[in-house]
């Protein structure tokens, strides 16, 4: 691309860096800011630059927080001996949106994968040992995507947390094996947490 | 969406006003940002907010330039008597590509829309003449898309000039009859360029 202005050359090259969005997307989206009047220019990149400034993770879910401790895990209203282990904030956001499940939750930060090179202590799994030992939990849900590295990553935790002797459970599969879970709709994810079955029962 | 930050949904409410990006998508966009240094946000954040703040359009041809006078207009190299009528500075930037066109541009900035509430006043059709009834142009050649918003500018653009008895010309449409400029290969381009035909011709 032969650009006119370094400045709408810089821009372009910044938002293609963005993952799926190529550069004639990017000039597509540069050039409807330009069109804007540059308040909004001005949010969008002050809303960038405070989230990533200012955002914390939950020191007691590990989930995205704007505080030390994020409203579920301060709430008084949950039950705090059953903890559900999902990837990431997406995973929560789609789990609180069936309002089928009242106990707390475990972020992973990911899944165990070889091939991307996340393995086990990359993620928050020491710390929800550590929960299990203390005795906080009674059982711990396994809520996963249907995959290869998600299976992997279950069982890695159930090996880890076998000795306490705690209830372990895995969502109940609705929905197709290699589904995301954040793609699945409400009533199915709802209710597959609902039919929750004993993790050993899934092996 | 239920949002565990503030930080977050704004950041994902901001991206979501994007053309094209649903609130998924921004949510994902941004989930990416996490998982960057902070630096590459900054980065993106600074380029779209000194684009808006910095940026000029040229006082000569309307283009997008980061100078008073862009880089085309201010060059000695170029044939000042031929003016290409283009759209936006895509398609500027599309025929700069090809190579074929040594002469300067008029950016109208955007297309007569009855539609989208776009007439001839605002774009910067006044400036055009201006410039032919100085007698600085010797030919115009109308590059614009081939729809019926484009063929409406180039027949009002045309009769504005008709009292100047200069040279009016079209690029030859090797392209699909509805097809967007800018999605037009080099080739193509760069060849209805070196065969346009007078004006008149195509009506
Ligand atoms: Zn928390
Ligand atoms: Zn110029």
């Amino acid at each position: 691309m032969n650009f006119s202005s370094k400045l709408l050359e810089n821009a372009v090259n910044e938002v293609s860096q963005l993952p799926g969005i190529g550069k004639r997307t990017a000039l597509r989206l540069v050039l409807h800011l330009l069109k804007q009047p540059a308040s909004q220019s001005h949010h969008l990149a002050n809303a960038l630059t405070n989230l990533v400034d200012e955002i914390k993770l939950c020191k007691q879910c590990h989930n995205i927080s704007d505080v030390d401790t994020c409203e579920i895990c301060a709430s008084h209203s949950r039950n705090t001996e059953v903890v559900c282990v999902v990837e990431d904030v997406r995973d929560v956001m789609a789990i609180e949106n069936t309002a089928q499940f009242k106990g707390l939750y475990h972020v992973l930060g990911g899944k165990i994968s070889p091939i991307e090179g996340i393995g086990p202590h990359n993620l928050t799994i020491d710390s929800l040992v550590e929960k299990v030992k203390k005795g906080l939990v009674k059982e711990v849900i396994f809520a996963l995507s249907s995959t290869i590295e998600g299976d992997t990553t279950n069982f890695y935790i159930f090996k880890q947390l076998e000795e306490f002797n705690i209830k372990t459970s895995t969502i109940a599969r609705g929905i197709a094996v290699g589904d995301e879970l954040e793609y699945a709709d409400e009533v199915t994810l709802g209710r597959s947490i609902l039919n929750r079955i004993p993790f050993e029962n899934s092996l």
